[in-house]
């Protein structure tokens, strides 16, 4: 948090927590005292509780007076390294979710071949399945968030499956796929039809949909493979004396592979579709991890991030109304014009 | 298929193709004339053509020639890197499921930090959803395929989620995890519960249990990662004198890295569920991915693979009857027992 507060001079940030352990951490930065306000909570919220008991009995933890002060305007955006179901949960009972949305969903970014670096794909894990609606607004949502958080002016946008062929996949996907070409018009984004899962990476796409289950385990499995790789690698180095030499001298060369891949870099799911700004940093997160996601909620709360995602879905859902009675009207299903 | 034959003395090949084309490529192996014969076939199909249009129209072409040799039992096993929807779709119709076996699913192995270097993880695309009952039989049958493909007496098994807690994910994983320790028992495999991406390469599980549609994301997911990790590997070598110099002194560590993730040596997605042994190797594969697909199917029909499979099956149908009978039973649903 230091860091943040050090790299972004017109941040201020409300801590949440104990106030009994944060004030000795805090009393090493007497520089920073007039920019950081504490917030005593009693109770914490632990990683091994449920969402639901959370929703019930969370008043006067750290993480509802955090998502409470977005809330209430105090804060422009809630950064938590919390549990991410009860966070979610939280979210949605004091935030609410946004007009016209109805599954709000976890964004993540993800290295990428883009000259950006990354590439971001949502639902990670907000909820389990999606219906083809959902994936729609999750394309409008992603890519406003692309325009926003990674300054691209019309975003790439696919579905995620099993293959690139057009009757490959769920009923839903079909669904989705057939009707995206309509809601990339009005919201500014370029279609370009199913992706796989070697395509995260991909510089032919810039926003991957798809429902939280599949883009959790995506994410997991992605991560663990590189952490697999990674650990090899450190044995393959670490085995012989002309190895651990060689490895001293690629030590640039790794580091700049490791920064490219770094998770540290993308650490920050961001959540959409609610009245608010929250970023979900990783549980394990160190200094550099969590100074991404407090920068990553700066980043979005310096261009109105809330107001420009609520704009863009309000249109689509507007154009969307609009085809689903042209469907009905050339369907001559007659359901009223002001339905 | 030359490497291949040099390795296993006692392996014979059929080999279904156009006879103008295989010709003078068999040529330059006259010493291998004896233990090879060609059964012409005029056509072929591509990547393009769709499973169904294969199932009514596919007669005559080198996939169905080399399934119907399987059927005959002219072949102990099939090998094939055609188009994989086309590939299932001509050995369900031609070789039948397993008696009990509602969905089969092809299995692909996965570089772990296991003693045996491998996980095995199902269904990887053979169809895309799966319900509690086909997660049980995967369980069943990948446990049977770690026997006898892994030499692993007691396989570990476990069910694909977004979470490790029991709460979590979809109500079709909630009740296959309930009745699964009930299958482990009679199948003799330990269920270790739910996993998540991260642990596909994990040395707590070695046989992962998940619906066709998340498993082939997760595969692609992990090799596309492994491939990105790799190009970039090259690019950060490649820049600068220095680099060169420590990539050419670190040539012997790579390998070595490179030895333990090669997707050549995992090469040969299996299919469970059928009266015989289809391997299906990458589309891309080159001379060693074929020949480890090759041998793959040659180790498997040596141990006689799918009698052994079938046995595991049907009494894990048995004893699942057993238990619905002793479910109902108790509930007092009065169900016959001849059901």
């Amino acid at each position: 948090m230091a860091d943040s507060l050090a790299q972004h001079p017109r941040l201020d940030v409300i801590l949440h927590g104990d106030q009994a352990a944060i004030a000795p951490l805090l009393a090493r930065h007497p520089d920073l005292a007039s920019r950081i306000v504490v917030r005593h909570a009693d109770r914490v919220v632990t990683m091994e509780d449920k969402p639901a008991q959370v929703m019930r009995h969370g008043a006067g933890t750290s993480m509802w007076s955090t998502i409470d002060a977005v809330r209430a305007g105090e804060a422009a955006a809630a950064v938590s390294c919390g549990n991410t179901g009860a966070l979610m949960a939280v979210s949605m009972l004091r935030l609410r979710k946004l007009p016209g949305v109805n599954r709000p969903a976890i964004a993540c970014l993800w290295p990428s071949r883009n000259p950006g670096g990354f590439n971001l794909m949502l639902d990670v894990g907000a909820d389990v399945k999606a219906e083809a609606d959902d994936l729609l607004q999750y394309a409008v949502m992603g890519a406003s968030y692309a325009r926003n958080g990674l300054k691209l002016t019309r975003p790439r946008v696919g579905i995620l499956n099993v293959g690139t062929e057009e009757h490959k996949g769920r009923a839903e996907l079909k669904e989705a796929h057939d009707r995206m070409a309509a809601v990339a018009q009005v919201s500014d984004f370029d279609y370009v039809g199913f992706v796989e899962g070697g395509d995260l990476p991909s510089a032919r796409v810039d926003v991957i949909v798809t429902d939280g289950f599949t883009g959790n385990v995506a994410l997991k499995t992605g991560e663990g493979t590189a952490k697999l790789i990674s650990d090899f690698m450190r044995e393959a180095f670490g085995a012989g004396l002309l190895s651990k030499f060689a490895a001293l001298l690629a030590l640039n060369s790794l580091k700049r592979l490791q920064r490219r891949i770094d998770p540290r870099r993308v650490n920050g799911g961001v959540f959409l579709g609610l009245n608010g700004t929250v970023v979900k940093s990783h549980g394990s997160a160190d200094a550099t991890g969590v100074s991404a996601a407090i920068g990553l909620a700066y980043q979005l709360s310096q261009v109105r991030f809330i107001d420009r995602l609520a704009a863009r879905v309000a249109s689509a859902e507007a154009a969307g109304q609009d085809a689903a009675q042209a469907r009905a009207d050339l369907a001559g299903t007659g359901s009223s014009p002001t339905e």
